[in-house]
């Protein structure tokens, strides 16, 4: 069944304490690569039957109202995935 | 700067509270074309230079040892992204 993917990320002028935390430990487990991590969220929304435009749209509201919160976060991929 | 992302998901098998929460609350809000959700994470790291085939490797296992609980989620994706 296709499933729409949902990408949601802390705005990047918002500060991301599980990020700070992340790249905080990574040096000390021997990963000293990388400078900054952000963390979001990844949501996967299961449609029965073809995804139309109007799941789709449906999809990319539910994303902006419900999946993430507009004032600290931003939908950065609303995309379809075949299963 | 080149980013790599890391998403994580639930085990397909272990209960997933907050993808419930979400598929019971999108129906009372109008949005009836979803049968399931599931809820993940999704994590980007920052890498300063280039990524090497080794930066990738360390990314990979960081993925698994640090950013995702390998008893219940997968590591469903590691891939480079350019900014």
């Amino acid at each position: 069944m296709p499933r729409i993917v949902v990408d949601v990320m802390p705005k990047p002028e918002i500060l991301d304490p599980q990020g700070k935390a992340i790249v905080g430990a990574l040096p000390r487990l021997g990963f000293t690569s990388f400078s900054s991590v952000r963390q979001g969220k990844r949501f996967e929304l299961t449609v029965d039957g073809e995804v139309t435009e109007e799941i789709l749209a449906q999809a990319r509201d539910a994303a902006e109202t419900l999946l993430s919160n507009p004032v600290i976060e931003d939908v950065i991929n609303v995309e379809v995935v075949e299963a």
